[in-house]
């Protein structure tokens, strides 16, 4: 567990993800953009759904950080959110499981505490990932048990900071604080905003739409052609 | 053919390429990837060999820039560099045909200026892309009859700026001296670049490798973290 940790130190983890309806989506895809990761250098790979994890694993033989995204009724939680959705992602092979770790009650009324139990009697080799979004949260994470937590979801809850760019106070004081390795992600666009992760300490980073989705990177690009194209229509 | 342009100005188009033995290489993939650019708000797509263009054509229904990178032992030429090259883009339906407009001798020393009659006379329609090097190139494309020029070779022949950033100084001195529009192509990583290109007059900007080429995405990524890495080691 600890080497899968020492492993993955300074480099960067590349996401791949798409949803239901997205031009992406679909193992072969999420396989095929992972292994243009790996071919670029990548760690590691997070991944969504364990059909995706079992095929990204199997095309790149990379070490994955595997988060299960479903919606509940009763719940706002959507990493990872049942003790069910974390097993099948043990199952698939993730060498990390990743999940929501925020103060949010859970479906079913389910406990984080007894999904972490569970998991690490099962899966006693799992290296456990916390997606918070306050710094309080990853305090709780730490007490909770986990191996490493990551600034995940900051900003997408709603009590947490809301911001454009990635959380680098709440970094930094987790950094601080903790025992356990922090993990940078979230809202990190650019090559800087990585670097800064890094030098303030971050384990890893994590990149996600600044490489695998294509249909955000050509938005930036549009929305301001499109501003141009009014401003200049006006004029 | 005006039409054609009109549509297009003020517009980005991205350029969805992938080569044999890369991750993502395939018609499959690429029809899926001008999905994604088209999802994102792109204008038309630039796509390489006949079976990605009428990929590309059928999924997405964008106008499509065709081009078809070919090596030739007796030429340095590789965009769309034949006769026979060109007419299997326009046979694949492409709108807008882009070829090498530069100086360099083509292939069986066939003429530029054959090609754009013979081209011509068989597909009216079509629009002529002049890919060029150099400001004289440019010159020499609106001469020979081409409807728009592209600023893509900059940087790519020996005799041309050599930059990494994409060369404003020669499309500006393209877009007040030609009659035709220009298209700003080569090098453009980021939404201020695309902007300057637009502010000076580029009639479209063609996006690539920032969009559709993630494991040179990832590369960014991982370059500046392993020089971080380097440092920590040797401090």
């Amino acid at each position: 567990m600890m080497a899968m940790l020492q492993q993955l130190k300074g480099q960067i983890v590349v996401s791949c993800q798409a949803y239901e309806g997205e031009a992406l989506f679909g193992s072969v895809m999420m396989a095929a953009m992972a292994q243009a990761a790996k071919d670029g250098g990548a760690a590691g790979i997070r991944a969504n759904s364990p059909a995706d994890i079992r095929a990204i694993r199997q095309q790149t033989g990379l070490p994955v950080i595997g988060i299960w995204k479903r919606e509940y009724a009763d719940s706002e939680v959507y990493i990872s959110p049942t003790l069910q959705d974390v097993l099948a992602i043990c199952e698939a092979g993730a060498e990390i499981v990743a999940m929501d770790a925020t103060s949010r009650p859970r479906p079913n009324q389910e406990r984080l505490t007894d999904i972490v139990a569970v998991v690490r009697s099962r899966y006693p080799k799992i290296v456990l990932m916390a997606d918070i979004s306050t710094y309080e949260e990853g305090l709780e994470a730490e007490r909770l048990g986990f191996d490493i937590v990551a600034t995940t979801l900051s900003g997408y809850t709603p009590y947490s900071r809301q911001q454009e760019g990635p959380d680098y106070e709440m970094l930094k004081k987790l950094i601080v604080h903790l025992g356990v390795p922090v993990a940078a992600e979230g809202k990190i666009q650019h090559v800087d905003e990585a670097n800064r992760c890094f030098a303030l300490g971050a384990h890893m980073v994590i990149i996600g739409s600044a490489i695998t989705r294509p249909q955000l990177l050509t938005r930036s690009f549009v929305t301001a052609a499109e501003q141009r194209n009014r401003c200049n229509l006006e004029a």
